[in-house]
């Protein structure tokens, strides 16, 4: 494809994405296809012969299309909004067309530099003192994973240079609450922690981790011969965004060298709103934390951002320094590739770049407190209807409801909960994600994504209404 | 940002970023900024404000631009090729401006299915058999550490799930040759195996790992007490596109319950082509093998192809289930956040379509093709001309050389190679990565970029002389 034939198909697709964008609310937020649909409809075999962007662009919308459940769609409340804000598309799409990667400060000094200027721009925005650095991961699950091998190397006194978890004598344990998301534990396994070192903490009443169960938890371990090693603590849980109380739980572990890890994947990008910021409060005296830049903020996936206090740690973890990888600046620079676990690095720093100086953090915090203005709209319209409970506090922008007809037992509670929801799911107005809180499935309505504004929300009321109560 | 401002500062990126492949060899293809310079003229704190797109593209030009190394560049013959083909930049484009997330199938089944489709595409394509299942990763580090962590557990018996690694009582045990690239020692760490557990075994006079070596250490190991795990064997290393003996090498540890995971990182693109499969003939006994598209095939970064022929085992090494992510087609669909690490998915598999489908399979063999004879032609003029020498066989596309003038030691010699080296990369018409090849320096010529074609290889090797000849 010459530069030219690339100019005349990429405004073609520009103006598609424009278009999608501006007609998204028309498509059903969810996906309905059969599983396999889809595949079933493409070749078997792979192209031999160049086909033109037209020929792409008829099958995405014919048979791609009906299989993409609409993140960006004003009536998306699943999972956790994902906001790919136009500029930040922007952004990322100058990264894939200068093509370069950030193997080592010297592979292309500016995608070091320009993630070092805006992870300390979003250090700022967000609240964070000066002593913190950051550095772009793909996604919390990494981000998380990282923590946790630095932490066991820290534990370890680098045992990875000697025998590895393989040569701990007494067993390295990781705690964090039943309500921390599952990367927790995923990354604690894939870290070799092994399941029974890793404690789940009972939480209290808002969902929350109980410093005091992990203070016992801790002293037990220390009791069996075991070795405390972590703890992650979550701002924003993904169940209910409940508030584990970090400075409480900072106060509980000071002094025995446990790592402290902040999962504040969904509640970070809320801290650029300083009256939010008590919800993290004790987050200084934190190892890391990591907030994802890619949910509610409007960066595009992938734009988690870990911040470390001592990256010196983090380099000694993670670096590698064969020859074809050295240049005469090595000593003067950050090599982002020993921040994190792969080598190659795209330019993520120009879609968070973009994001920031197109939309500008003014603009940024409107709209988030807009979200958090409309939650709350939302939960006072749940509380003061008969038959709706809001099962957990709304801290943020995620309300958790259930409709509660009476004479229902518990059984039959969940089975009309997930009914409803399917409901709505099917009505292709909205999307919501049901999750289970106290044994018992819930409705969660998380509200954030960009298009999403009062009229759609007080529409997703009455759909609820309408479709839970019959 | 509107969709209609998006839509016209969409056309004037694209129309810079055409412009900017158009004029591409203009550049200086390295970027010789000094540490630091790009981040002093950044402001220092975020933007409250928004700006246009035209405020961005000034700071890009007058700031960036000089501190980039312009991979896309046909002068750039540095680490391994990455060719984001303009295709593929737009298949990329489509991902980020859908803003759709992968976290399960339901969460967009066409970012699924299409992924699985492709992938089967590419297997067809480098002539893997059907038995092989694929996912993309983000790099071959990553698919490194997913297949180490695989290993260790299949020979712990899913250590994961009781004491992890700290439960295990025969230490266990990874082997690869010295010229395996950082990222396999580096996985074994971040996997807990421990440096001590980390064979880096010799290598034959043609630097492609000795099974008989292996065998010995393998015999050595048990003899001790140990649990030999996995073997990395490498199509295409780093330093000179070695090729270990993948057939030999399953031979040898055939019946022993090793894994075998092979590295074709950057040879195995060169897999379209039927006459290279000879390079990695025994693939078919290996246990997982990686190649990156985003190398030389085409696919903008990141894509990096992760084959395995057991991906149950994958699964059950890697899911979690909690409710937030259940969905009723979980038992009849792939979830491809259970085949690797981070939850979050990019709609990737876009931009490996967009290039399999606008370029075609056999455009991409004629552009390998048209590399792999260059590199042939070069070694030739090398291997004729007297004071220079090609120091490692020319399986693939890169071309390993040294200028020596008679009467220099070997620190002399070195000495020479890095400063002629680094003449010709100051030139700004090309870019070189030396690396040590038997504990010299040597220079690396790796042709591989879109762009290059005869005619700058032809340059290119006049530069060289004039540079190191004098």
């Amino acid at each position: 494809m010459t530069p030219d034939e690339f100019r005349s198909a990429g405004h073609r697709l520009i103006d598609w994405i424009a278009d999608y964008r501006e007609t998204i609310g028309r498509h059903p937020v969810m996906a309905r296809t059969e599983p396999g649909s889809i595949r079933e409809q493409l070749p078997a075999a792979p192209p031999e012969s160049p086909e033109d962007l037209e020929a792409l662009i008829g099958d995405l919308e014919r048979i791609l299309l009906p299989g993409i459940t609409h993140w960006q769609h004003p009536g998306f409340f699943g999972y956790f909004p994902a906001v790919a804000s136009p500029s930040s598309v922007l952004g990322d799409l100058l990264s894939t067309g200068l093509g370069v990667i950030g193997l080592s400060w010297q592979a292309s000094p500016a995608l070091t530099e320009l993630e070092e200027v805006v992870l300390d721009w979003m250090r700022q925005a967000v609240g964070l003192s000066e002593q913190w650095r950051g550095v772009i991961q793909d996604s919390a699950s990494t981000s998380t994973l990282v923590a946790l091998i630095c932490a066991r190397e820290r534990s370890s006194a680098f045992g990875l240079s000697r025998g590895g978890l393989q040569g701990v004598s007494s067993p390295l344990v990781v705690y964090a609450s039943e309500q921390a998301h599952s990367s927790v534990e995923k990354a604690a396994l894939l870290a070799g922690f092994g399941k029974e070192h890793v404690r789940s903490l009972p939480v209290d009443s808002e969902f929350a981790l109980d410093p005091e169960a992990l203070c016992r938890a801790i002293r037990a371990d220390r009791a069996a011969g075991k070795t405390p090693c972590a703890v992650v603590a979550t701002t924003g849980t993904t169940a209910s965004t409940a508030i584990d109380p970090v400075g409480r739980i900072a106060e509980e572990i000071a002094g025995q060298g446990l790592w402290l890890h902040v999962d504040a994947a969904m509640a970070g990008s809320a801290m650029i709103l300083p009256e939010c910021r008590h919800l993290w409060e004790g987050v200084e005296r934190a190892d890391s934390v990591v907030l994802n830049a890619h949910k509610w903020l409007g960066a595009a996936f992938d734009c988690s951002l870990y911040y470390v206090r001592d990256p010196q740690h983090l380099v000694r973890v993670m670096s590698t320094n064969p020859s074809y990888l050295r240049s005469a600046a090595d000593d003067r620079t950050v090599n982002y590739r020993d921040w994190g676990i792969p080598l190659g690095r795209r330019f993520r720093a120009l879609k968070l770049w973009a994001l920031l100086r197109m939309e500008g953090l003014e603009r940024l915090r409107s709209r988030l407190r807009r979200d958090l203005e409309l939650a709350r709209w939302l939960a006072d319209q749940a509380r003061s209807t008969p038959g709706w409970r809001v099962v957990a506090p709304v801290p943020l922008q995620t309300v958790c409801l259930r409709h509660e007809p009476p004479g229902l037992d518990a059984e039959e509670l969940d089975r009309h909960t997930l009914a409803w929801v399917d409901r709505v799911n099917r009505s292709g107005e909205a999307l919501l994600t049901p999750a289970i809180l106290e044994g018992r499935w819930m409705a969660r309505v998380s509200i954030g994504a960009e298009a999403t504004d009062r009229g759609r929300v007080e529409s997703l009321w009455e759909r609820l209404r309408r479709e839970a109560e019959g």
